[in-house]
């Protein structure tokens, strides 16, 4: 539970925002790389964090993000030209580069100062992992940027990957907060009461573990924070005197990796960001640090899997708030918990229901709360001390962005640190570049 | 005419609002029993006088009336499980009975005092005439309830009654002032001026009547008041030197009854039950007290007939504001005096034209909106005493709702009262048990 | 460049702005002619600067433009009958005449003061032109209103001119700054860069022309002011030693014509019309002085042609904002500048592009937008002295609205009076009655 005062600050994050000023200390997702697949290719409007943006990709390959207002009348830059390395207003014919600043004003006199003063504001951008990075922050005093984190799946060969995005009509913080709760898993995603564990074709994992985890709503958790974030780690019982443990990284500020993976299976994670305070995109990413992804995991991604949605040519979930999810009453009944497609269709389903921007002052959390409750802790205080002066060291931390998380099976009794360390070779599931 | 805040007063329901708290001392439709056909069925959305609540039907049977948000995280409960005697939260299994009691919380530590303290808002339900009535307001000291409103419809056979609803896009109150201003059929239900009155088949009553009503613009009105409500009737000159009644009922705090009615005829009533400020649920029922209604009356409803509108299956009007009532003006110039189909129709299309919430303030009022200025004193006097503390005393009265209104021939010079008694057996048109 | 509050000042037009009761003193096209066909057909509602109104034609064809709000119950006078020389109410018979009185009150007593005294607000209209125009300020002291502005295709045979109008949804100002911009023909209705400027269909003018356009973004504008406005010149570079001068008139309020027309061809204008703050009707005609519009130029004008936008049967412009203006990238790179088919749309593009109300602000202007700053100037201006009590002259001189204004090609040297005078016979481009 919160204040309405904290909700406010956790969720908000337009540019007067605390958490805005927070946030825009972080490269962003803005678009995927393959919206802007050529040179000189048509302009693509963006929106991240409540400002109206025009992504272009210029003659020679580099991507602008810009205000898209021409400063001579106001007409709106989506409709210009993107040629000769830059983008030109129909109306009057300015022109501008990726970096803001005009290159060509041909109704300004020769001798005019525009000629040098002229721009419009402009991010400087990153392509990493097949997605478009933005700094929407102020630059440090020497000027030196922080990098782009280094996501494992965007340091692996392309074959080894799937990238995509998914929009959500609600706050990016209820959705963040949907990915670190691997407690309901043991509903949201099971099948209906009745239906053995075998017959939901859509269940993330396979028969075994969907049994342990629908035997026991209520798994322990532990936390382990490190450099950029912190590991949680559920235990639940699984056969015999074993435990099933089940981990999920968060990395500041909004990125998180899934628990389900076993060794030799895919990793997934997601990076939400905020479209405005009330719908956010979810990058989602699929990767296998061993080998590449097959043609049927491909073909099946592309149909939806797992956290992955079944989205339009827009990166619209196809079954959605405004159609109901297309939920089954008779589905709900007779085989899944919900009655919904999809595992992540009935994340959206639940994250929207609880309002555009969750209503955190009247919750009852509970111990399975737990990475929720650090989750805001550590967004909360981050923004703070922010706005007291204090910088926040993550950014500059882009290597300790290589973390995964998924599924262990162990003896009772041992501690998550070894847990940890048995399945990822490190406490923090950081993963060394020479092991990827 | 009011002023602004009289207005105010007389419109608004919302839970804070004085006319919202008088509102809430009376029992109120909150469903059709047929939206919710079966135990353990879908739950169903409802909104009442600005409250978003679920309904649902459990295992036995019992209506649940349920403000849809689950405790734990604010999830909406509307995507739930109805099964085994409670609705069921898809996101961590939290389960809650119709009275709003927590019955499982899967999640909650078994010493948690949760289990004995969670719930939610639940309002207590009755059926009565296939329709779900809710008590919304404060439960008093003695813990006692008020009963339903005995309308006669809802104490007969169900063969003898037909029981639908309408949905309007305005304020309850300017569609009930509609019910109750019976002066107004010598216009908007006639046919074109120079059309004989025999010409228009969805005319409400025979020739004569027409006639009468054509001719008669500016009926005289008399009122009685009774425990419930009061009682009106317009006076025109019929053939001769006979005068023909109409006589409408008004019951607190939104029932209606229709006046065209003769001995023998089916009756009509409606019950005005605000969504929010902006729109209304028209409850219409029809009933005959002395036998079944025919298969072809039956028919005839369902397609819609008279005030009962020809709807879709979400109960929306298939001539509505959205399609201008499909409104012809070629029909208006040569054949009914609006060009809309269907006397129900052309109230809605009148009511909703005053606007969302119609300015009594510009007003300019005639004798013959007598019973629209009692209702309105009578409404906004009850509001004023409760918020003085002074307890309405007609939701206490349920066997005073049998009420009945329509039509009667008579001579020249007699008073209201005589017609009440020689029409219903009662001067305020109440009947008594043992007749009906 | 405006401040925040001039930029309120010269574009808010509703009835207690001070724009707003400046353009209240001249009379405003409300309807073209052909909306109201028929004497006693249809009402159409009409929106003219906030204000909802009606309008019908009544039994004798004159024009009634009223608030369509009934008195007695504030029933929505357009569902009423337009019957017998006005407007009757359907709800209890309440009828209005054009000069809005009431004309029968069927439910009201026959000796109350109603009779006298009921009224509805009615503006004056008169008809010039093919369209309906409406009087909508206070009646002077004398009570003598001024005088329809004689715009020249008002004065003309119905076969030499085409009147039409389309919807555009921004405020009125920023598009008729668009009219009075000349300068941006050098690129928003240009050939995209590297096609010749014979290839472009749509273009509004011959080759030569274009190309001198194309070739100068930067013309050299004169403005001379006049008795109802302003006349603007932009002299282009032509071939050899000679100039190519454009010139376009401004006439108070909102009126102006077109910079291309040489002797002999059609002459366009247009009137913007505020619908309320945010979108405006924009009265387009065409007229030849010299003779009737060929069969195939009012086709041409049908299907959209230069500044006449295609529009539907309501005068939605066919490509829009809603649908992009059908914009097509590939068109844009290879074949126009825009990529968007007809002047009229690209227009309308940029124009809707600056937002509901462009902000002025964040502009940089430039000497090429001399006639923008003017006309800003001079609307400031009126609406400032009106609010101090000075009353617009220009209201009272409907005679020196008869005002052309095109091309021209003339040697170097020579000043925009001599021009305007060798083009037009006058300085200022009016035209004298006998010479049309």
């Amino acid at each position: 539970m919160l204040t309405a005062p904290d909700n406010d600050l956790l969720t908000l994050t337009g540019p007067d925002q605390p958490m805005g000023q927070y946030f825009r200390r972080y490269w962003q997702p803005v678009a995927l790389s393959r919206e802007l697949p050529e040179p000189d290719g048509p302009p693509v409007r963006v929106q991240v964090m409540g400002e109206k943006l025009l992504a272009f990709r210029d003659t020679q390959g580099r991507v602008g993000l810009v205000e898209p207002v021409c400063p001579h009348r106001g007409a709106d830059l989506y409709y210009g030209r993107n040629e000769d390395c830059g983008l030109r207003c129909v109306f009057h014919g300015w022109k501008f580069g990726v970096d803001g600043k005009a290159v060509d004003l041909p109704n300004v006199a020769p001798d005019s100062n525009y000629h040098k003063t002229m721009a419009i504001k402009a991010y400087p951008t990153r392509e990493f992992g097949e997605i478009v990075w933005a700094y929407m922050g102020p630059r440090p005093d020497d000027g030196r940027l922080p990098e782009v984190p280094m996501l494992e799946f965007g340091t692996l060969p392309a074959s080894r990957r799937y990238v995509t995005k998914k929009r959500q009509e609600c706050n990016w913080a209820q959705a963040l907060e949907g990915a670190l709760d691997t407690s309901h898993f043991s509903f949201l995603h099971m099948p209906a009461p009745g239906v053995p564990s075998n017959e939901n074709a859509d269940a993330p994992a396979d028969e075994r573990r969907l049994a342990w985890i629908r035997r026991d709503p209520m798994p322990k958790f532990s936390i382990l924070d490190h450099d950029v974030g912190f590991v949680v780690g559920g235990a639940r019982r699984a056969d015999g005197q074993d435990i099933y443990w089940r981990t999920a990284q968060f990395a500041l500020p909004s990125h998180s990796t899934t628990p389900s993976t076993l060794p030799g299976e895919n990793y997934f994670g997601y990076t939400f960001v905020p479209i405005d305070d009330h719908a956010c995109w979810i990058y989602t990413y699929v990767w296998n640090p061993e080998r590449d992804l097959t043609q049927e995991e491909i073909h099946q991604l592309k149909s939806g899997h797992g956290v992955v949605a079944e989205v339009d040519e827009h990166f619209i979930p196809l079954r959605n708030l405004s159609n109901g999810y297309l939920l089954d009453r008779q589905e709900q009944k007779h085989k899944t918990y919900t009655g919904v497609r999809g595992v992540a269709e009935q994340d959206a389903m639940i994250q929207e229901s609880q309002g555009r921007i969750a209503d955190r002052t009247r919750e009852h959390l509970t111990a399975t709360d737990a990475a929720i409750v650090r989750f805001r802790r550590t967004l909360i205080a981050g923004a703070r001390a922010l706005a007291q002066g204090i910088e926040p060291q993550a950014p500059w931390r882009h290597q300790a962005y290589r973390l995964r998380s998924g599924s262990w099976i162990a003896a009772q009794g041992r501690s998550f640190e070894d847990i940890m360390q048995e399945r990822f070779g490190s406490v923090t599931g950081h993963i060394d570049q020479a092991c990827a």
